[in-house]
């Protein structure tokens, strides 16, 4: 991969290369799994590392036309592999190229082209490098200058290994926190030795947890208002509908709605109170191939995106402004990037006094994380917000591998900001438009993961 | 017009002048009349061949402050082509004016502009040249390089002048499928010789006459899933809606939505039998002006871009994938560019073994069919979707000069290619890309209508 | 400030030098105090002048960060100013940055930059210009070359000042027409000496008030179709409701959404009757924080950006098109530029006999109105519209100061024309495209508002 790789101005490559290239990461949402980051764990091949859990790529063969046999069925490993080398060609455009050849350049040393030709080469090639310590989970970390790096857990998880691990530190999923089993509240009572019989004691006993979670480090907790968010003020009525969920097993959608709102705002004061970031990922569709949600689960790469009412984001956002503690600093991101210049506008209409951006845009998340989604957003936070507060890039990611896409972003930005520059919308010099790169590489996010020290 | 017109690097001319240029035109979906395509048909006059039937021009003339008179009404053919001319000039940006200019220069090789001051020269030498058998319907298409050309036909149509006529091939539009009267059932009676009593016999007549559409060459059918457009699954009573509708004459808004649903996956297993490919034209806002719809009728040009809730789509391609023989291949063409993201990701969200991109965005349609449009879809399917599968191309038009429109979009497409290699985003080298651009262009089309011998 | 500023081709350069910036200021939609237009006002100080009724600088200056002390609170007027320096170089990309450097600079002839090191000097130097009348309220008017001004009043205010201010007219804001209290039929019944006891008698006060704002200048109306607006056809009640509404001080929201209606009805036909053009500013969603709306009240620049259904414009425009008087020039702004193409096309789906773009689209409007946002109005209007039509830039602007934009929009209109060529998408010469930029920056809102003579 050319060193100059996206950079096609002059300004691009300075900051780049004067900059951003260097700078620590800060990935401060990703789905990595404790095997991998608690524990120094080896990969059996190339395949079981790049596209056993991978459900981009899965996606990408899918939409090839590849038989599901190779996706996730009993194809062997190297049957696997061909078939990725195989449709890799077919992908020009779509950021799946740019990353794994980014992948295999960065973290391999390898610029052999991925096509059925090659298979044969790099299957061979890479997994002898894979018997390598330098390659396993922690050898892999250890090439991206990694100074925070926040895997989510669910509530009831144990995160006991996380103790002692410097620069990784668990997020907060709730994915189990929306519609909530009497089993979850059961399993968070038996964690926390609270007995959960009201709203007041539900709310020690998340306490109790998000304070497990901040000994070691954590600092984000994140929640998808995903097919068609809905959001309900308290009515007064959550206790006894807390009471109805223990006793009778379950709630009507709309009792669930009401319960799952409290919830959330429950959440969100616990995280105003440490000082912690809520990441809210709207606009996601979790239904549509019945025939996928089957063979490849519920987070199988199959989800569409959706529309959304705002207006439902306005409430929460407005009841929480008005509780105890206040707005926490919270992360808008929309699967939608119709949406774009809405979230970003919204961002603006919430503030706090000495707290910057309190409520701001995430960045291009999930199927937008590309060339033209990335640019979306800096377009939109740019023209609407104040890119100086942004937090820039999380991978979101399962796979240790892509760490890579940082510098992919840090490349998009330096080649947007040089396209900003020449076209005069941009006028300030080098040096002021490389603190505003640092900015938003790495420091804006080193605040909210509280790294007080000086990292750069 | 200029050989390198819109050619604005080099890798934009190469790819253009090498590679897609000169390829054959697959135009899988238009309205040309049967007296255009089925016989030589020699025009009266320029005003007959360019003006009369064009909705985009009328509108064009309306938003002038044109007097509908020299638009639909009695003026003379003189009048309504020299307020054309007048016209003409004001509309800067706008595709029509690329267009009108491309139609006299590629099919009647003038490069004079179109304006007041040349309308009596323009009027008197296009009509010496309508004379001409250069420029009879056919001679026209005959310049195209025409491979396939599919204009629509309604279910009930006569369409066996379509048998011998190589290259030409009927495409079924099934307006009159959608809010059925008991008139068109009876006439599907008749034309099958099947008495339809049932949904099963509603079946076989609709297969019967798919057969006689297939044997025509037909590969494509289209739906107009437009003014918010909703689907429901089947609720076992579509039996008792269809008797309802033949004895009663009508159904209630909400017994048609289930019966059109039903209509719509019994044509989609049609389709899926015989390989065809739907055609989903969804967001066009059909109700507006009342006055326009009385003067110009239903498909005058006055037709808006509305909202759509894409979960109904979800719906009806989950439950056909789910059927006894699957998805039909389908392209799903957002009318509100608002939307493209939302589709170019769903169609990512279906699959099948063997058949690449079983679901895929169509190209840039009808409003949208411009350069800005044509990039906002070009950006769309290659961020999220695949670029190398893209059906690219058809006219959707009703005049025989529009085959000038793919050099178009071909242009549109090597300019758009040579930017984002520019910009460092393809990385492939001309010859990889020109294949690319011969898919899109031509050969992904090819498949589509079945032509299995090498055209290119 | 550079002159070349944004004119980074040299066609934007000659477009602008040539034909763009020394043409009359047509605006024909702003918030100017009377206190400002209407008599020679001196500032107190900077910060009275640029700062304190700002919403745009209020809302950066909270998402900075800042206490509200420091922007609407009992902080002294200098400690507020050097807040805003303070703030200042962290605004990067926001369009306020473009806006106060030119303010700065084409008004004050300032080229000093703004931040905390020079917010001394800037306070003293600018105040001390304060005191000298070239910088009253007139003064700095009169920097602008401004044919025609138009600042917003309620249908029940005083406009006797405007009689003789030549070049200033009153426009109408329709804020206190929706959901009307008794005592708004009240005033309006003392202002015209008219009983207000049926909607005739309704339509003749409200006629009468138009005639005085007629005979004052004033050619436009507007209004706010926000949160969601909704739209009825007249169901033959509203007499009743009028009747209700007087005697029982208020109306259920149902019956308020018809009343509502037929208000906007009979406005609609006050302007058509008098070739007023109506503004309607579509999107905006008002409710978002409670908190910043008890500070900075409900204009207080905190509101965000919404969805609509576009379908209760489309009846609205089909009811008044069917109407006695038929349609008024009619400007549909949207807030939210996901609705770009939406409002562009609908915008050609109405047409008058003789009036080229009864319904077009509004420039940029608000949080949009930035350089990302001005060019995708532009290309919207390009590409499904009509650009030569286009009535251009207003400033909707509460600050003597804000006419800068004017330039702001010229340039930034003018590099977009010069990026058109460049890539070959439009082909007209220089001349041609001059005389473009002068129907866009001046002709066609020159027309709009009545200017008969000859300005440029």
């Amino acid at each position: 991969m050319n060193d100059e790789f996206l950079l096609d101005t002059s300004e691009a490559r300075s900051l780049y290369h004067q900059y951003a290239e260097k700078l620590p990461v800060i990935d401060y949402h990703n789905h990595l799994a404790a095997k991998e980051v608690l524990t120094d764990y080896s990969y059996e091949n190339i395949t079981e590392l790049w596209l056993r859990g991978d459900p981009y790529k899965h996606r990408a063969m899918r939409m090839c036309g590849i038989e599901e046999k190779y996706i996730t069925g009993n194809a062997s490993d190297y049957e696997k592999f061909n078939a990725w080398c195989t449709v890799f060609p077919r992908l020009t455009g779509n950021p799946l190229k740019h990353w794994s050849q980014m992948e295999l350049s960065m973290v391999f040393n390898l610029d052999i082209p991925i096509c059925t030709e090659n298979a044969q080469t790099l299957w061979n090639r890479l997994n002898e490098m894979l018997k390598d310590k330098a390659y396993t989970s922690r050898g892999i970390l250890s090439r991206f200058n990694i100074e925070y790096c926040s895997p989510c857990m669910l509530l009831n998880d144990d995160i006991s290994g996380f103790k002692d691990k410097s620069a990784i530190a668990p997020s907060l999923r709730s994915d189990d926190m929306k519609n909530p089993t009497p089993d979850f509240i059961q399993r968070l009572s038996e964690n926390t030795g609270i007995h959960i019989n009201s709203i007041e004691a539900l709310k020690q006993a998340l306490g109790k947890r998000f304070d497990v979670f901040d000994r070691a480090g954590g600092k984000f907790f994140d929640y998808a208002a995903d097919d068609g968010f809905q959001y309900k003020s308290d009515d007064g009525q959550n206790e006894d509908r807390l009471k109805k969920l223990i006793s009778d097993g379950e709630l009507s959608d709309n009792d669930m709605l009401y319960f799952n709102s409290e919830l959330l705002r429950i959440a969100y004061d616990e995280c105003a109170m440490r000082g912690w970031t809520v990441q809210l990922h709207i606009g996601a569709l979790r239904y549509t191939s019945s025939r996928l949600r089957r063979i490849a689960g519920p987070a199988g790469g199959f989800a569409g995106i959706g529309n959304f009412d705002v207006r439902h984001i306005t409430r929460l956002l407005d009841d929480v402004e008005g509780s105890e503690h206040g707005l926490a600093r919270t992360l808008l991101f929309t699967l939608n990037p119709a949406y774009n210049e809405e979230i970003a506008v919204l961002c603006g209409s919430y503030s706090c006094d000495n707290m910057p951006s309190p409520v701001q845009q995430g960045p291009a998340w999930w199927w937008c994380d590309h060339y033209s989604g990335i640019t979306g957003v800096l377009d939109s936070i740019s023209s609407f917000g104040l890119l100086y507060e942004f937090i820039g890039m999380t991978t979101d990611s399962r796979s240790v591998l892509s760490f890579v896409r940082h510098d992919y972003f840090r490349r998009v930005l330096c080649a947007w900001i040089g396209r900003q520059k020449e076209r005069g919308i941009f006028t300030e010099d080098t040096d002021t438009l490389g603190e505003l790169v640092k900015r938003i590489c790495c420091k804006n996010a080193a605040a909210a993961a509280g790294i007080k020290k000086e990292i750069l």
